[in-house]
């Protein structure tokens, strides 16, 4: 490799996807300085402490302040305002990006702030975990996982190049989809699963003739793979489902249609209706693991039975 | 320790659980001579071939001849017909158990068949992978995960302390739990769960304007954890639905009727609402971590990334 892939990046926020590109950055020499900047003085101050960044600053717009890149790494709801506030103090020439979970969204209301001379190119790595803040990332959080680039019209293919470049260098493949096709994707890899997850905790939590002990003693029978995924950040979550409303709806409107069949089949004794529908669904987990996007081990390999 | 719990075991069905038992009384010395048998054929040929069982029996009556204990490990919804079948084999003061996921049903089709000087103690290990048949088992499956001792009326304290003793020799913790009250819990934390996750996958694979591929690729934002769960087997699962129908539908009715207060949320913008749930549900998953039921560790220490 020659040199870094941006001599100057900036990270504004700084919760698990931007700790994560930080240490990913280090580990594949990939860029120069590294700034960031958080809203949160604690977080600042752990960033500070753990060297998370090479340097720290106490506002967003001197974070950005001769960046070559920067990365809005701020819950979906905040880009805008963000946006507006590091608008005057961009680098002509630079290149802005994000990785919010929704992408129309985002494009609506970042691009309109931006200077004449400013490439936006709107992305979302499809990597994370349920933790959260600072002190969550590690390096490897994108091997192997998929990134994807959500160009708007008129985006520099030069710009567009030079951001692969970087998230191949952090282990992504990288993938380019259009930002109403990417939010539907989502919608059904991701937005509606979390909603449905966080549901089905909802509802255990409120069984008064369950105690929330037996709840948490007997998970293993399928239920704690559901609560992982319902400890995801709150204020992220709740701002791609205001943010992807018409897909998040439309996908649970399907599943609600979908969930009355199989709840009739089971009403009416149909074990034919259910039987051939669980057989169909254990192929797709077959795809999965040929694609290598999870592992064949028993309960992703944490030992210990789950049923 | 003093010998083993039991000199005679026989199991019968030879899938996940039962290889898994085998493996796992073998490791503690906690049986003599076990026998199984399998209805397959082939799945008698491949436990010969692995060594699955001391001998392997051509009939269910023959396996159960002399055991002291028998262990049902068929699908829930042939327990009945099994235990009709073995019935006249039985040893005087032999003990029947089983391992099924719903315990009223299985107690009303298998105890009528039981002949007077036969203790039943049905019982339920909350244990499993999405993996099943004889080559799925390995002996830690039940390490630190509950099994659930649900005793009949009448049934003898001296043969429920022995089968306790088993399950904890085969590293699991053990509870007692009336039937009615089981197949509730079991609602909630595994049956209601899996019916969700096989209908989101089932949307998923339905959805025209995503493809399979795309669906697959991009499954590591959440979807993979519901497509894991949505492996399991088929005939168990149609049988657990159709006999522990009652729980189920209640909990699902519960469950729709959340989703629609959240979905509504999501209609109208209240990101307040979405918050405070997203929230509460997060503190469910740190209570099942200190109850050292999964593991903190990020995607379960699989690695890479999820969201």
């Amino acid at each position: 490799m020659s040199g870094p892939v941006y001599e100057r990046v900036a990270l504004i926020g700084l919760g698990l996807i931007a700790s994560s590109m930080f240490w990913a950055m280090k580990r594949g020499g990939l860029a120069g300085e590294v700034t960031g900047f958080a809203k949160s003085e604690g977080s600042r101050e752990t960033a500070r402490r753990i060297g998370l960044c090479d340097r720290v600053c106490d506002s967003a717009a001197e974070a950005v302040e001769g960046a070559d890149l920067v990365v809005l790494c701020v819950p979906v709801g905040a880009m805008g305002a963000v946006a507006e506030e590091i608008a005057p103090a961009l680098k002509s020439g630079a290149t802005v990006t994000d990785v919010g979970s929704v992408k129309r969204h985002v494009i609506d209301v970042v691009a309109p702030h931006l200077p004449e001379g400013v490439h936006f190119v709107p992305a979302h790595p499809l990597a994370g975990t349920e933790h959260s803040g600072p002190e969550s990332g590690f390096a490897e959080l994108f091997d192997n996982r998929w990134s994807l680039l959500v160009p708007v019209e008129g985006s520099d293919p030069k710009a567009v190049a030079r951001l692969r470049t970087l998230w191949e260098g952090m282990g992504a493949n990288v993938d380019e989809m259009d930002a109403d096709h990417h939010d539907l994707v989502l919608a059904v890899t991701s937005h509606a699963p979390h909603l449905i997850a966080y549901t089905m905790v909802g509802v255990a939590d409120d069984l008064r003739r369950v105690t929330d002990s037996e709840v948490i003693k007997y998970s293993a029978a399928g239920f704690r793979d559901f609560t992982r995924i319902a400890a995801s950040d709150p204020t992220m979550w709740r701002d791609v489902f205001l943010t992807n409303k018409d897909a998040t709806l439309e996908i649970l409107g399907r599943f609600t249609e979908e969930l009355f069949a199989l709840q009739r089949a089971i009403r009416t004794g149909d074990g034919e209706h259910l039987h051939q529908y669980f057989t169909r669904t254990r192929a797709i987990r077959r795809g999965i693991i040929e694609a290598g996007q999870d592992t064949a081990a028993p309960n992703f390999g944490r030992g210990g039975g789950s049923e």
